[in-house]
């Protein structure tokens, strides 16, 4: 049975506060496993990196066999059928498009003291894009980690993806072609990341990693942070929609298994302010489960981590979606909009009835890598942001150091900075003497 | 004697390297005494706090007297010089100013498919300052962090500051009054971040901690990371100057060892066209130390991190610099502007001989908070985007789900998601049951 919560009841607020601090993922220690890895790839380059793929995905390569030729690229492009290939496309253009209004402006600016200051943004030089293996080789998460970097101006986007016994879904190789992606590796695991960071005989380090993988990658990720720039560690995915009696159940229900058929520990919420809706949904859950073929996972996450929340008015629903800060946000109600206005933290809403969010995990152009675990309330889905720096520009010539250096002068000497006085003062010193002299 | 290569040796690659691979920073392993402070605070609230503080800051205080009251900030402004509160007057305003241009646009559009989407910013709920104790408690710090931080919006800024045998530099209240921080206490170390993290009896907990400590603060800011937001951690300061023989020896000293006063681990390097100026320079931050009053740290850093390079001409010495990723650039040299418009990584570029650094760690409005250890190859300095997230919206309507979503349909099939193609084909027969019964 799935959890049932009612915002009337006197235990509402223990029962929500224990919703909220579920742990979803077992944290596995890999870290001393991840720690022999890296300084294995460190010590013996593409040596190591032949030996752990030989152990942990079952293959043997050479060291010229590391990277994917042009050839093997276009064998799998080939082998794409038409409709995928074309689905592709579309939701690479989508993604494009949506990811080139992000870019940001420079900015620069003379004021009234006459100081010139502004700032300029520029891409980040090379990035690393981590793709799992196996079933979670997903070429949508290609397509939305790569196109963003490439829009920013990346210049060299290098993709890694394990190939357990050899093995890889054509579509993933595909999305990257069609990203623009510019190397791409058969390498996986803590090994591959560190093959990212320091580079080996074959690989040239790169200076970000982004990119979804298991507890290994994450830790690894973790490790060579500071040697590299890295996104945020993902955790497992969530749903949460508000609806009032106008949803329609079924649309619902398909909703939330569709997040739930992701893993166990995916989550999925409903609040309404309809009782009934309550249960038509309940009731539609089960009757779509029977279907589905990923049933069994989808059910243990309902079973486990599912829940039905029953609000007075969707009003009062707002606060608790704040407190949740879901990934994901469908408002499906009559005032959709008004709502949403209203909503502080989530990582992305979908608005009305008719925009389920698998559209947005595919084709809407938004990107799918958003902020999970609560991490909404002060993080953000991935962007061209992620792939750019800024860097503060500043100048000032004689009148305008004469203009704001002497306050840097006294606070450079009220914090005991002698030396940061010194640098300003000598020149306004020297100033003066000029303008005596004339 | 301060190191010194030219970029003409045959050895100078390797040099270089060892420059760049410098290990300014002794870490210190408090891992394990910051995880029992954490539990402690989480486990006993104001009462582990004031122990916490008894401990390691030799004062006593009651739960109620943790925060500081509006009395108390009172008297501490009307303690500061009128000199000293001017200045900090003038460095909050040019940093308002500076930051308020930085304030992010929303974005909204309807594309031809009539999906309707785009992003909206808003400013996270609330926001924890850490500012260091004693010598190292620079009221200009509080001004960098605070003010961004309410220029983005953020209702509740709630500063921590530890008070060694209770004594406090009435600047930081001052600086803090200045840039509207709504409650400060007086805790620190560990103890401070957890409190602002989890929350005790007297302190509400925020969403993110900012600001530099020590390792103590940097470990338990690593611990609490996912419950709350963190800031990126700051490593010991650092300037590159590249100059060419127009620049003034005097004043490429003074920047230099305003750098090297920081702290012994800061490190000053200057690359130089004219071996001359090396020569001048390096004479100048010999004289200069002799009446610099911290000398004695200023004459550490600059032993053990300076380092002065002579390169044929400043365009050579730009990859250099892009390998160096300084914290701070300072270009005094004659074609400075042409030279900046190709620098790609710099935390800040202060153009010209008349723009010694000092006055961007004070006055001129741009944040001092920029990264360090070289991590301005993939991140930026501190400013209105850290405190504020974007959360994506999209809307469907039936006509424009029918034209993006079979695609969604066709790569949720192929990632072996059919729960995901589900909640879109579901909406999809929907309308086209519809239409048909039109």
């Amino acid at each position: 049975m799935v959890l049932r919560l009612d915002a009337g009841d006197p235990g509402f607020e223990q029962g929500f506060l224990a919703l909220l601090a579920q742990k979803r993922e077992v944290s596995v220690d890999v870290d001393e496993a991840v720690a022999s890895i890296i300084a294995g790839v460190r010590e013996q380059g593409d040596a190591a990196l032949i030996d752990y793929t030989a152990r942990f995905d079952g293959h043997t390569v050479a060291p010229a066999g590391l990277a994917f030729t042009a050839d093997e690229i276009d064998r799998a492009v080939a082998a794409v059928e038409p409709e995928a290939m074309a689905a592709l496309r579309l939701a690479r253009d989508r993604i494009e498009a949506y990811h080139r209004a992000q870019v940001p402006q420079d900015h620069e600016t003379t004021d009234a003291a006459g100081v010139r200051l502004g700032w300029r943004w520029n891409a980040i030089d090379s990035v690393g894009l981590y793709v799992p293996g196996g079933k979670a080789s997903y070429p949508s998460s290609v397509l939305m980690n790569a196109v963003p970097a490439k829009v920013a101006g990346v210049e060299r986007v290098v993709m890694v993806v394990p190939t357990p016994g050899g093995e890889l879904n054509p579509l993933v190789l595909a999305a990257a072609r069609l990203a623009g992606v510019d190397e791409i590796y058969r390498i996986g695991g803590a090994q591959a990341v560190a093959a990212l960071a320091y580079g080996t005989q074959t690989i040239r380090p790169v200076v970000k990693i982004v990119g979804p993988g298991n507890a290994y990658v994450a830790a690894a990720k973790r490790r060579v942070f500071g040697q590299v720039g890295i996104d945020m560690i993902a955790g497992p995915s969530e749903v949460l929609i508000l609806a009032d009696a106008t949803a329609n159940p079924d649309w619902v229900a398909a909703d939330l298994l569709a997040q739930a058929e992701h893993d166990e520990a995916a989550q999925s919420i409903l609040i309404t302010s309809s009782p009934d809706l309550a249960e038509a949904v309940a009731a539609a859950v089960e009757a779509q489960l029977a279907t589905l073929p990923r049933a069994e996972i989808a059910r243990a996450s309902w079973r486990d981590h599912g829940a039905i929340v029953t609000v007075p008015s969707l009003e009062a629903a707002l606060p608790l979606s704040d407190r949740i800060a879901p990934e994901h946000l469908e408002i499906e109600a009559e005032d959709a909009e008004a709502l949403a206005a209203r909503v502080r933290n989530a990582g992305a809403i979908f608005l009305g009835s008719h925009t389920p969010e698998a559209v947005g995990d595919y084709v809407a152009g938004s990107n799918h890598v958003l902020p999970t675990a609560r991490s909404a309330r002060f993080s953000s889905g991935l962007g061209v942001l992620d792939f750019m720096k800024r860097i503060s520009v500043l100048r000032c010539d004689p009148a305008s150091l004469a203009a704001i250096g002497p306050a840097a002068v006294t606070l450079g000497r009220v914090e005991g900075l002698e030396g940061h006085a010194r640098s300003v003062a000598i020149r306004l010193e020297a100033s003066r003497r000029a303008d005596a002299g004339a």
